[in-house]
């Protein structure tokens, strides 16, 4: 089969011709019909995972991965799945038995393993898949739109999750949408959605991006580029009669971002980061402490989230910007993503 | 001023014309401009609540009132209010020192005090309210559609929000709304409007009314008239894929609907009921512990409720069915309210 | 191996000498040590699940079971587990796939499969489990003590858990624990070490009993054989300066112990109902929507639970009011059960 | 009557004579009988707080104030307090009106006004007090234990029961304590009262301060002093079977305890900060991230947290270690506690 691997960082991928892997008793090969090219594939192309886990090499990369049952291990139920059914691969491969396993979010499980870090991946023809980490969905549905949500529609649903959880979503709040990429643009459409009426405000430097932000339902966005963080409150409050968020989630992660975003933050406001552009959080601490603020990192999703994206996508809650590329387009597109030049998602489709 | 009081229990208000209100220094005259008709009149009226509370008579009913600012005491602070301003009353004045005070739950405090259940309410030209349970609106707003939002919109609301706080609304979800009547109308809103894209399924016994749900939004509906409840949990899993509900709010509470409705809840389910049509739990306890459910009264609402429901009125988003009446005809309006023939809300409008 | 199997409902269990079962491969083989004695055993044998499940029988009861590791299936990490570990089983096996199993309360999966409610159960010598449903725990422990911890010990810990996570306890509110029998010595210890300070009283009919609870914690016991509820509330009032509670842990279950501890509940008050000893809730309405009361079921515990069960029995935490009997005392326990004769927990020691 | 005044940053405070101040009709006026001195007395002379605010001078210092009532005003409610009654203040009086003082957190009201950082504090023998920021107390509790639970035992037991909410607190979870200053002497107590049999682990540089938290109920300390990150991760192995926390409230906030907390904060962690040494968070993105962790701020406590100290308080369960001192020493004492050579809370006692 064909795969994209990983040899050396900061190097292109190497497009090889490799065996199908074979499955153990409780997997199920699964057939790749399609797999997101996320920002965290750049990443680890770029040595940013390096100081948390050195993979053993070749990794085969792609973790927002859609595909058709291949083959089915001897000890899966075989009620569960039929070689041909269409599913969508639950990241967060976890251990079972720690605490946070137990509770479903095996996503952070100290013993996590993950589809596109490690041997197998989506930038390949076929992986082997726990039957527990697939979840059948509609043939109806389109492998380009599917596959996205397993990273970039997952990750963000979570976070707005989080915010609903902590009650900072109603319908007198004003909720903060930070970077519109490949997250960005489900971000906002989940805030609208979780959001019981909350006014959505999406913040950028591109004007493209903040047009997709509006498409999806954005009640107002804010270019923030060049602009200082009063002259930038400053607007939010001609535009929503406040000048301070209640809650925000950060699809950056970068540290100027992190830094203007806590800073407009508001008293018991929440803000919840799912983006790794950068690894800094350098603010200051008494405006969290006497405006009772909270920051809370949200990682990816758990089954259960993914059924829940999943009810969404079946119900055409959900719209996509997607263009679709090529098996050897995989390093061109890379190259693009790491420059930012990507308006939503692009997708690998076989 | 013109008042419709209530001497005798079981008989019709008697049409008066009595002094204009004082006020407390604390407090702000309110012209009512326009008092929701609600189920809970009848109620006082027919002695339903008398084994709860002896109240003195005569009692001026009227709880869901709206009206302009006429008078302000000498202590209400001059930056709040001004006269012409319009304001709605926030139900459940408070002794504001009790624990349920302290966060706000006025409506619960032992010993609070209702406008529409004591000397003073809305079925009267003015009445005295505490400056701090008035919420300024929009002079755009209409005075018939305010009205009800402090009560049958907002006693849902409420519902409705305990059930989003018990994370009981999800894409994957079905919640069931009982009662299509002055409160129904609008939790079926809410229910889409806060439910994170849970299926709402409507039911009630008259068309009629199911057709207002069916308009406000809920996916779908049941007529329960003469079913079985074996055939409406089928006729359920027909349009949902399941014969249980994950999440119910309860706007009838008549002893036959909470069975009905419990036995339709699945396992982790929550019931809220803000419904007072009867006075009876009596339901098997077994399903109750082995499924895990929680059953939760919902009373009323808060000042942040209101200011909520509030920010959803001045943003469009709630539709109301509502036919207005003039104050010679209160008693005439409550007895087709106690027959149930009323669809949508009956606005007394000065 | 010895087992004792219901043929026939009402009758006596049949003691006979039956083959040790065999394990799946992911099953582990437990040599039973010591298995508690539940009303839900009695409840069993009576019949009193019948309209709810017709089990196939033979039935082996006996399911708060801790015993030895003596075989373990070919596909269990050999690192978790090896013959001579010393295990409790947590009871509740989950079909694994279905949204409860998702979160870890597998409880109340749907297709739950208990120990002791099918052919394989505590009352007999061996019986086979799967391994996620085994947690290990000291050797030091009494086997005695740890086997009312699985279902007596647990069941009450995740009702006050519950009782907890609403936020009903806390230093200045009253709990109440209904009913002292091999459940309420457990709920008094856990509402005094995870109820942050409240004062926890102890009601039951039998003086005992409070004795016991007295023993474990309680800062208050009333005796409410043959007394009106108002003159409990009285009661309540003299002894703790409130004549209501903030929060109840019902271990009980009949009805009328649910219409007293209900009635004695306050406003934003939280009742958890444990106890299974009647099937009926029959209780007024309004006061639970005016009052805002919540009604929670509380079923058991999962694999969480029981680890925190036994982080505290391992530090010491945990009292116990234990008579162990042997084999064929059975029956002649089952009886005393019955009427209601035992203080504390009685266990099989084998 | 005497006062200490703050007329410029960075130097003593003046001791003068000053007439009692006067009353409003809703305020009653206080004779301090006691009042803690907090590390923010200091910051407040520093200059700390000038960036955030600048208060108009002289400022009468001092926020932790108990006393005695000496007038009442003319609209407070005759039933709820009498001349001589003894009161704790509580802190953040809010405007009343907006979202957060409707829910009681009148702290982080935007209009806030501070006992002690203003025209009145209790570094003077008397203060005007809104009459519903005044908790009577039993007049057998001491006022110099009463006093530091205003501020240095409501912060902690505010960030403790922020930690409980977020479930992070159960028997087999292990919280830390850093800083055992006069809050983390508080903090420890909390963490047992509250923490559901979590384990208790104090961090501080001092040894005579980790003494007093052993003394407190704290299961271990750990010496930080000197130590790299990685060895105290490993000694906090040694002494909990885990190398990572659950859940911190952190009484210092100084950047490096807040990078080493952080650091020693495992998967699913909360952190609470309440103290304000630094005012910088300079720590990595991602680890926040991919282990869903949870940073927050606490500030002060509301009314009802106040309540509940005082119910612990009236119930013996609060230890303290004061030492006293008067009114002419207050500059003294200021020195002390900046060079932090205070253990436990220093009083002024009139």
């Amino acid at each position: 089969m064909k795969a994209a691997l990983l040899y050396e960082y900061n190097k292109p991928l190497v497009y090889e011709d490799v065996p199908i892997p074979e499955i153990q008793s409780d997997e199920i090969l699964v057939q790749v019909k399609a797999c997101g090219m996320c920002r965290s594939d750049v990443q680890l192309v770029d040595g940013y995972f390096l100081k948390y886990a050195d993979i053993p090499r070749p990794i085969t990369p792609g973790h927002e991965i859609t595909g058709v049952v291949s083959r089915i291990g001897g000890t899966v139920p075989t009620s569960s799945f039929k070689e041909g059914d269409h599913v969508v691969v639950a990241p967060g491969w976890g251990d079972g038995t720690c605490r946070h396993c137990q509770v479903g979010n095996t996503q952070i499980c100290a013993n996590v393993r993950w589809p596109g870090f490690g041997p197998y991946g989506g930038f390949a023809e076929y992986l082997p898949v726990p039957a527990r980490y697939l979840i059948k969905v509609g043939k109806n549905l389109k492998f380009e739109e599917l596959a996205p949500l397993t990273d970039a529609g997952l990750t963000t649903y979570r976070g707005i999750k989080k915010l609903r959880h902590s009650e900072a979503l109603a319908p007198d709040r004003v909720i903060g949408v930070f970077g519109i990429g490949g997250l960005g643009a489900y971000a906002v459409q989940y805030a609208k959605l979780l959001g019981s009426g909350a006014t959505v405000v999406a913040f950028a430097r591109n004007s493209d991006k903040l047009a997709v932000a509006k498409a999806y339902g954005a009640d107002h966005t804010i270019n923030i580029k060049g602009k200082a963080a009063e002259d930038i409150s400053k607007e939010l409050a001609q535009l929503t009669g406040q000048k301070y968020l209640d809650a925000i989630i950060d699809c950056a992660g970068a540290p100027e971002i992190v830094q203007l975003a806590t800073g407009l933050l508001g008293i018991s406001g929440h803000y919840v980061d799912v983006g790794l552009v950068g690894d800094r959080i350098d603010i200051p601490l008494f405006p969290r402490v006497s405006r009772e603020q909270t920051i809370q990192g949200s990682f990816w999703g758990n089954n259960n989230d993914l059924s829940e994206v999943m009810a969404l996508a079946a119900a055409g809650k959900i719209e996509h910007t997607i263009k679709t590329f090529e098996f050897n387009q995989i390093n061109e597109q890379l190259d693009l993503l790491r420059t930012g030049d990507i308006i939503g998602r692009a997708v690998l489709k076989f």
